[in-house]
């Protein structure tokens, strides 16, 4: 059996079934042809062209069908919804292609905003000037301004994030590709990079599915 | 004469000759061709690519060497530094191609940020994906964690950018060309969308260029 959650640039993987464990591993979306693994894949999709695709697959099963939507607004992504599932209290920051932040006090969905990923803001002040073509510093000091232009396009990017998740007053836990990196500016964060697919087991568990 | 401010996409002209005032007009930095002018021009440029064109034009003056750099850091845009030299304490946001946020207090340069512009960000946000392709809502209530999409990508630009410009409580200037869109978060700033022209001016008179 393997676990998928898929987002807008990759297929990401749990193999559950090695000796020593498992082992998560990464597929791009353009590139990835799902009709290659014959194993049984249960998976949750914010990509609605691969959704698409997979509806056509019988052992791919889309576990979204097996959530409690209601709780959240339309649409939301699948993503979101089920990792808000394993907690009480706390914003989930979910750092992939877009950074995702979703509030969750006593039990209840507050709402939540997207922000662009990482990689996807980087290209973004490249294409406004040249002069913007810095990699971003993630040990850059977010109480003072910058006075440089590295640090410039980095607080512009973290500093106003930071200022806004902080403001909430709980605790933050940080999944995706990109929670170690965010980690650098919210030192007191629990990064927990399995949290989809510790929230996929439990509805998997949940619904008896096997 | 004629003033202009060149930034990443448009050279943004003021022609000060009319009978009936001023006369404010924009060109494409990509299609213009800045030697059809024949009048005077007293320019500031952050776009390098143009400077070294205009650098052969003897029509063409660079208001930058008038200017004490040496109060802010070497490779900041000549905007930002003469907006600043236009106040004493207050947060100057310049809303072009890029948004630009500098604190000023008691005289003194603290820092500032840059962050990504309208048209950029809602770029990048499609770039993303397909399925936050919304334009930005600038209605929205920023004291309330959204529970949309279009709010959701809405507060990942402009809550976060409003969050951090807040908690300086300080004076807010809008300048740039979307000063009137970034005023419906800053109901309190003051729209001044000829700042940078008023501190050529200021340039001009204590240079005695004219």
């Amino acid at each position: 059996m393997l676990l998928c959650d898929i987002g807008n640039t990759s297929y990401h993987f749990l193999d559950g079934e090695f000796l020593d464990g498992e082992d998560d591993f990464k597929k791009d979306v353009e590139s990835f042809n799902p009709s290659e693994i014959e194993k049984k894949v249960y998976y949750i999709s914010v990509n609605h062209k691969i959704s698409r695709k997979l509806s056509n697959l019988k052992n791919w099963i889309n576990l979204e069908p097996y959530v409690e939507r209601e709780k959240y607004y339309k649409t939301m992504g699948i993503d979101r919804i089920v990792a808000l599932e394993m907690i009480e209290n706390g914003i989930i920051i979910d750092a992939g292609s877009a950074i995702t932040v979703d509030v969750k006090k006593n039990g209840v969905f507050e709402g939540g905003f997207i922000y662009p990923g990482v990689r996807f803001m980087q290209q973004t002040y490249e294409n406004i000037s040249q002069a913007l073509t810095y990699s971003f510093n993630f040990e850059l000091n977010l109480d003072k301004m910058p006075k440089n232009s590295q640090d410039a396009i980095s607080y512009g990017f973290l500093g106003t994030l930071y200022r806004e998740v902080m403001q909430h007053n709980l605790p933050v836990i940080l999944t995706g590709g990109d929670a170690k990196l965010l980690a650098k500016i919210f030192p007191n964060a629990k990064i927990n990079e399995t949290l989809l697919f510790d929230a996929m087991k439990k509805i998997i568990k949940e619904a008896q599915l096997c």
